[in-house]
């Protein structure tokens, strides 16, 4: 079962638009987990299934890898001398890495100050050239692709459309996982690529046997939520630095896939981020990244609300990235560890055994 | 292919030794990826395949899932009410993540201020109680398996039999993966439940299509090598936290299968190990802790020294936990980033385009 995974470009490669001749430049991706949450059912009353798509698991520690292994596999078929990304850390650490598997130089920009440190960590370890800017995500997705216009150094952000090729597949993965499309796919919302992704997926599952598409629903951060009040946001703000975009790539995308699908999007504030990213640690035994909870906070607000009924559905929420991403979100509220001598008696009466 | 990988538990269950009526507690653990690593062979000199198996892609980071849904769902079997261990910090975290899924409650015992941020993040993410003695590990495990012995709470460290059975199957996987068994398997060695658990796997592989076993090459940390000098190490000291043991709890039965399988066990300095770290990440873009890297820092050792003969050989190097458990030895000796002004001709003049 296990034995042949030969990562996403190349089991999906005759329904991906890359170039026939793109190498497959892969870290054997994809092929996550679709963990069963019966505490979050339980949360949302229950006559329902969820399940989370615990796409930390891939190789760099988030989803980015799926579009990443298409993007660069199409860049070294372009010819590309190197690539270059704007980032909020996850996107950096997946193209670091591909490039080194391509051989490729990798160069990624950051808002200075603002990136968690499991997340630079990865981009650092792989050996990227990091670029702090003084300026936003919006700022420097601009400037790298002006960069890209001028030069031989392909942009691999998801506004390359090699990108959502890869991404896609998670669409086809859920289907496949599930033995039918889910009824609602929820997932976090930042620079709108990975919901664009999913529907163009969905919408291209034809020859799968999934039958109906799943209604989307997209969560964005109150502090960072463009789409939802339909307004730029120039200095975006949230603690789920994933998805502190205030001027998404894939804005219009983004809302054709929610209107098609019938689906919703909303926004939830860092307190109900971090409140579903706590449940999920603590009551299902899954740790993501608090943007990643985003979706979960948004489907239990908007069940809460009597706005998406669940009676009888099957839904997806998609965990965008591995909570060991950002540790330092994981330790911030937590208790000291209790600090005891190396001897029995002391152990015995603080776990009152 | 994917759909339906149901964990390590329900998937090998006719061939593990667990109680016919425990539950599968389960993350949907195993079926990790073995990622081809050309530069690594290239670094020995070709003629020679390397394979990487990356077991920190497993839910909680680390190989421990394996061992710990085996163990998890034994204590469930049992009646357990509570589980307790001792961790460098992976063990914990699995441990943590386990419980969660079982409905138990999971206290950790750690040597206090030696665990790298990411691994604590994991046991406290997923609400354990952490207990910080001011010992080491190995005062922890004597302490644990103490308290496992007067109360009903099971005792979820590597001497728990089920643990070995859930690691077992990494060495399945990794000859279905190949098609048959490789000719070396190396990996780091600390506490010796892995390397047992891997020969283990391989002696009991009777009905796969694997053929011969695996010659093991075992590597531990310089400053802490009981195994390799045969003398206990009271305090052992090496910055790959995850193998800081100096009395391993498996010790005979990884001298066994080392011996059984005509393998070798050496010691590999800090510096070697953090080389091979760096090397993994930078060359293959797979970012490992550094504890993972042990294994590969002693098969170069032993190619470059003429112990080991790797012509024609392919070889499987176990990378036991993910990079990002920790973050703060991938930035330690990083350069800072560079810092520019958010405007395009700051970009370009860094670029260097």
């Amino acid at each position: 079962m296990s034995k042949s995974w030969p990562g996403l470009v190349t089991h999906y490669r005759d329904r991906l638009r890359l170039s026939p001749h793109a190498p497959a430049i892969t870290l054997l991706e994809g092929n996550t987990p679709l963990i069963p949450a019966p505490k979050v059912a339980e949360r949302l009353g229950g006559d329902c299934e969820v399940f989370l798509k615990y796409e930390g698991l891939n190789p760099t520690g988030s989803f980015k890898d799926r579009g990443m292994t298409a993007a660069i596999s199409q860049a070294v078929a372009d010819g590309a001398r190197a690539v270059i990304c704007a980032s909020t850390g996850n996107t950096a650490a997946s193209a670091a890495a591909y490039a080194v598997r391509a051989g490729l130089e990798c160069m990624v920009l950051i808002p200075d100050g603002k990136i968690a440190l499991g997340k630079l960590a990865g981009a650092i370890a792989y050996g990227a050239k990091v670029i702090a800017i003084s300026g936003s995500f919006d700022d420097g997705l601009r400037m790298v692709r002006e960069v890209a216009d001028r030069t031989q150094i392909a942009l691999v952000n998801s506004v390359n459309p090699a990108r959502l090729e890869g991404q896609k597949t998670a669409a086809w993965e859920v289907c496949e996982q599930l033995g039918r499309s889910p009824d609602w796919l929820c997932l976090p919302v930042g620079n709108a690529g990975n919901i664009s992704a999913y529907w163009l997926g969905f919408t291209e599952c034809g020859d799968c046997s999934c039958g109906s598409k799943p209604q989307l629903l997209g969560a964005q951060a109150a502090g960072s939520a463009p789409i939802v009040t339909g307004i730029r946001v120039d200095n975006p703000e949230t603690r789920a630095t994933a998805i502190r975009i205030g001027n998404p790539a894939r804005w219009q995308q983004a809302l054709t896939a929610i209107e098609e699908s019938k689906g919703t999007i909303l926004s939830v504030t860092d307190e109900e981020i971090f409140s579903a990213y706590h449940f999920l640690a603590r009551k299902e035994g899954v740790f993501c990244e608090p943007s990643s909870a985003a979706g979960v906070a948004g489907l239990i607000k908007s069940v809460d609300a009597g706005r998406v009924v669940v009676k009888d559905k099957r839904i997806v929420c998609v965990l965008t990235g591995h909570g060991l991403k950002d540790p330092d979100s994981a330790v911030a509220d937590a208790p000291e560890p209790t600090r005891i001598e190396a001897n029995l008696d002391a152990l015995m009466r603080v776990i009152d055994a």
